[in-house]
């Protein structure tokens, strides 16, 4: 299998996942800053033109992040990531779902609508002005997300994929999106869960593509 | 196992898939109308105060459509409507995931802050001025689905949990968002696709409630 690897929050949320869970993958770097991403031949692999995208071995490719996530769990389940029955595997795509619909697909909306919109704008359908009020929406939601946890993670004791999305998320607004960091101080639980998920060796090491990676290690 | 129900599009999509599956669960009717889903009987079970949920056996919730999906296909496997294998699966949750994240989301926020704005700006943060945009994102990513179609539904030849998805939100917007019906004889493929949805069963008996689909049956 070969990853089609980026810089960027999703590819990032897959090499975080595959890192926890010890799979090494062969990887080929697609330039996102300068588009290749929408170029014809990354096109015909993904024509949604986004990444992380996953070539299998009969050639054909899977793409999203979560999907992709999914399906690598079902080849390797051991450490596990969504979890070990059918009822952790919902608890976790509940909270995945909650984290990606109500905060994560704001950030990133906002993002393409503002400080990305110069990047996007030929890329895909922008709207400027719902830039500050989708901003708004994350960080209440996120306040929200934190006043329905119990334990330290989503999950309660359980790490799940479910953090390592919403962690991403959150550390891309933290450093990307300068007008609205996230307040931790004002959150009760994702406080003190933020700065034990930066701790872990995947948070650190999926900042960097995954070639980069393979070679240090 | 009880689900609690609502007319709303999400529960619509809970029941064409339990439809379509010959699964028969009890239910409990909330009435979203009035802000049941918002009250704190219904908060202590969900606290997200959306629906579907879905109530265990051991008393526990599962809330998010899609992820009360997963578990029930994971429970009753046939007929299969994510997938058979790992490869299957992956492929239904990319489309899926496609449809959620760039379309319906699109139709359900636009729909919270314009038709819906004064049902809901008392419960969620609302973002009206984001609504007309937010539309035309929809419309856009509607086209954009259909070119990338091959076969008569999203995964080729196999009907699946995707399409459920799709064609309920694209039903919601085009009966309810009036200012913005789909413009099918633009599209190549979701033009039959549509139709060819409508005339299943699940499509027409899923506009009703659980309660009286089943004293019906």
């Amino acid at each position: 299998m070969l990853v089609l690897d980026a810089i960027s929050p999703a590819p990032r949320c897959l090499r975080m996942f595959l890192l926890e869970k010890n799979i090494q993958l062969d990887s080929q770097f697609i330039d996102v800053i300068t588009g290749e991403n929408r170029e014809t031949e990354y096109l015909s692999i993904n024509p949604a033109g986004q990444t992380p995208s996953l070539q299998l071995d009969d050639g054909s490719y899977i793409t999203e992040s979560l999907a992709i996530a999914e399906y690598l769990e079902e080849l390797y389940p051991q450490p596990v990531l969504i979890g070990n029955n059918p009822k952790e595997r919902a608890e976790t795509r509940m909270w995945w779902r909650r984290v990606e619909l109500n905060i994560t697909e704001f950030i990133h909306n906002a993002f393409h609508y503002s400080e990305g919109l110069n990047r996007f704008k030929s890329r895909i359908p922008v709207v400027p002005e719902a830039a500050p009020g989708l901003k708004m929406v994350a960080q209440d939601r996120i306040q929200w997300l934190d006043s329905m946890m119990h334990g330290l993670y989503l999950c309660g004791d359980r790490f799940s994929a479910a953090d390592i999305w919403l962690y991403v998320w959150l550390d891309f607004a933290n450093q990307v999106q300068v007008n609205q960091p996230i307040n931790f101080s004002q959150l009760k639980h994702l406080s003190s869960w933020f700065e034990e998920i930066s701790k872990r060796s995947s948070a650190q090491l999926s900042q960097k593509p995954l070639h980069e990676i393979k070679k240090n290690s």
